[in-house]
This record gives structure tokens, sequence and C-alpha cells, in this order.
């Protein structure tokens, strides 16, 4: 057998996260994982496994998402790349294949990943290409939110930042980097001659003046929890709205609660961008 | 009555473009124009007008197209924006609502355009986050296609770059600007211990090395013809793979005849970024 290696991108909007679903009782929702096997399983005329290195949940995206396959010999260099793209739907596409030693493990040979949760300052327009991929919280006190990451610098126990779920043996994990971005081009509005913004609306007229963009937090860890990412993207928007004071931040990690951080992000804002071998 | 002015963005994937079909022998498709009127009609409770600087083509996208539609005084100072963001479906969206003066004409008053044309350099595999907004057209020249866009600059009868199907009095028109940019980042390939690119695999391999980053093509006007963008994008792309010296393009625009330009570039590349009054 020769073991591949993908480098998959998808749009996880219409798709139920990367792992096909254990439960049969009920018809398998759209996975990246069950879309790739029955393109594999096609060609190779077995079932083939496909192995990611992070099982992102319902409605995250991936820019680089990697996973591996066992397949045979004789259909080692096949093509791999513009078969899986020929068969796919829009919203997954194989970014490369290629040949690994047989030993290599996707996931548990990953030294660590990069998320990337993008944030849009303005609740009361999104353009629409932006939309499915990041989560409009409206303006944010970003010093406090940067006071905030801090904390989550280093190696810590982040049970509190856990959702249940998995079988892990410990919550401690390292995180390397949390930091943020501007991210594209401001959409310019155009000056109207004679234009009065309307009553109610001045705030919008204002933002849209000073010029939007998201704003991209990368998190980098040796391994994230589950919900890890966007349990502290949480935390940090409540920072940056006001409803939690930086230095609250040591009292929960402490506190192993989860019931003690705000509530979890929107899974729309989140993408894997890296896995590091 | 009250003019307002609307700037709306959209992605036009699964938009018939932005004017309301005059055909009435069979269903009307969506349209932007048809969308934003059945909820100002539903606000002021009669019919109401949307006049579009721009009309856009099916596919076609738009980052801030700017329209202009008369409403009854008593609902001038209404939170229009808040009224059609709230019943506009997720691929359109309004940026901003203002007063204007009653002359205000977003078509007629507007003094230019510019459009953005995106490029995606690998036929292989497009991220799917890209795909709806970026031909993939493979490696360009793009010395070439610079040295025959500087013909394209200036005043000219555009007549080779212009699909028929409108009332116009003239085909010239003046490019003020054909310019293009890195945009985005370039999706970073995982570095796979060990990994051998497969046979016939080695190109992309290259090219996911190098990074891949999107090249928008900025076209600036006094007008645009119809399909004139699509169809100068074309020209510049068949230049680019070199089926075309750059040094053609006088003659072609000499020739005023569609036919002796190349294929009009695919709409879906194409976004309507500003207007400018």
């Amino acid at each position: 057998m020769a073991r591949l290696a993908l480098t998959v991108s998808y749009v996880g909007t219409r798709l139920a996260g990367w792992q096909i679903q254990a439960r049969t009782d009920r018809p398998q929702p759209r996975t990246v994982q069950g879309e790739l096997e029955r393109i594999a399983e096609r060609i190779v005329g077995a079932p083939v496994r496909l192995h990611g290195a992070g099982r992102t949940d319902s409605g995250v995206h991936a820019e680089a998402q990697v996973a591996h396959m066992d397949v045979p010999d004789h259909r080692a260099d096949l093509d791999w790349q513009r078969a899986f793209n020929a068969g796919l739907p829009d919203d997954i596409s194989v970014a490369a294949v290629v040949r690994v030693p047989d030993e290599f493990h996707a996931r548990f040979d990953a030294r660590g990943k990069t998320y990337t949760y993008r944030l849009w300052p303005e609740r009361r327009w999104v353009p629409p290409r932006l939309a499915p991929f990041a989560w409009a919280t409206g303006q944010l006190d970003m010093d406090a939110m940067d006071a905030a990451a801090a904390y989550l610098h280093g190696m810590h126990d982040f049970a509190s930042f856990q959702n249940t779920g998995t079988d892990i043996v410990t919550t401690v994990r390292t995180v390397t980097r949390v930091a943020r971005r501007h991210e594209g081009e401001a959409p310019v509005q155009p000056a109207l001659p004679g234009a009065q913004p309307l009553a109610g609306a001045e705030e919008t007229a204002n933002a849209m003046a000073g010029g939007l963009r998201v704003m991209a937090w990368d998190f980098e860890a040796d391994g994230f929890l589950k919900q890890m990412v966007r349990n502290m993207m949480g935390l940090l928007v409540a920072v940056g709205r006001g409803k939690l004071p930086p230095d609250a931040v040591p009292a929960i990690l402490a506190a192993r609660d989860r019931k003690t951080a705000p509530a979890t992000a929107p899974a729309h804002g989140l993408t894997l961008t890296r896995v590091h071998y």
C-alpha cells in the first residue's frame, strides 16, 4: 500500500464538519471526510479511510486541512488531485496530494495548528462576500482584548475552554500565538453629492466613512481542545464588549470549569489555516 | 417625495444581475433591483422604482453599487438600512442609505466607475472561498498583459469591446486606469515530512511552494459599454496566454468590430467596486 497526504480547503457553511458521524439511525449529513472517501472508494474500488489532522466542527472552514489515506501501490501515481477535484462539490477542493512515508500520520504527527477567527466591526451591515466567514460583532475595545489575550499565551490548563465530548488525556495545552491583524481592503463608500445620513443611521454612516476591515485573530498551539478556539474568542469578544475585565482571565483558567467562561463564538468565523509538522 | 440613495453590496453568483428583466412571458429571475423593490414596496405600500448606477450582468458582483429611489416624505427618516437588511436574502446587503438632493441621479450623475476583475493563477485548484469570485486562468505572462493594457488607457472608440444590446449614442470612452495588484494572502501549504509530489503533479506542487495569490485588475473609466470590462479582460488573458501579441491591440481598437477581439471573460470574476460622483 502507498500512503498519500492531501491538503484540503473547504467552506464549512453547508458541511456538517470534517468527520463522518457515527450515528447510523439517520441519514449521514454532508461531511468533508465523507465526500473525500466517496471519491477515493470509487477510484480504488474498495473503502478508503481518510484521517484528518483536525476534526473541524460543523460550519467551520479550512484553508489547509491535512489528511492521509492508504491506497494500493498500483494506484499511487494516479493524478489524485485532478481526480478528487473533478468529483468534489464546489465547497471542497484538494490543493495538493503528495506521497508520504508509510509511518506518517496526519493527526498524531502534527506538532501544532494555526486557526484564524475573523471578526467584522459592524453589525448593521456585512458585505455578503464576507458574511459566511466573519462574526459581525460591532465595534470592540481592541486594547482590552489584547490585554486579555496575553493571559492565554503559554502553557495552561484550558479545561474552562473545552466543550466536553472527546477522549483526551490532559486539558493542558501550550498556546504559542494569539495575535490579531487587519485583513483585506475596506470597502470604500462612494461620496454622494449633497448626501445627508438619515436620522438613526449616523452611527453607520460614520463607521462607513472610517472604512471597515476584517480583524483576523490567529491562534497557534501545540494542540486544541474541543471548541477551544471558539471559546477563547467568545471570551475575548466579551472583554471587547466590556462585559468582562481583561484580568478576569486567570481566575477563569484556574476554575477549570466551562461554565465560568463566556459563550462559545459562532462556528462560521473560524478557519483552520495551517497544520504544522 | 424624498430622494434616498443606497450603497449596495451583493454576491452575483445566484442573481440574474441588477436589472429586473422586461420579458413577462416567463417567471421573473432573482435580480438585485427586484429584491430591493419588493422590500421598498412592502414598506411604502406602493411600487417604488430603484435606479442603479450600473446594470451589472448576471453573475457579476458588487462591493458598492449605488441606486436611488423616491419615497413619501413621511417615510424618509425610517431606518431604511435596517429595514432592507432585515428582509434581504444573504447575498445582498445595504451598506448605507442617505438622503440626497431631489435632482441626484445614481446613473446619470456618475462621473465614472471602477470595476475589479480577479484572476487566480492555478487551474487545478481554486480555494473554495475564492472560486465564486475569480477566474482560474492558470499562469499568465503579466509583463505582456501590462504592455497590452497600456494601449487600452485613454480615450478610444471601444466598439470592438462592446456586446450589442444597449441604446447608446457613442462607443467612445475614456479609460483612466487599468492596473493590477496582488490581493490577499497566499494559502500556505504545509511542509509534510518526507513528502514527494506524485508523478504528473509536480507542476502544481511547485506552484504551491511558490504561494498563490489573486491578481486583481482595476479598470476605471468615465463609463463602460455593455460587457466592456469582461471583453478587455478576455483580451488581456489571451495576451497573457501568448495567443495574441500586446501590439495587436491598436488594430483591434481600430477595427471597431467585436469579432476581432478575443472571447469575453466569465462574469464571476467581475466586481463593481466603486461609483464616482
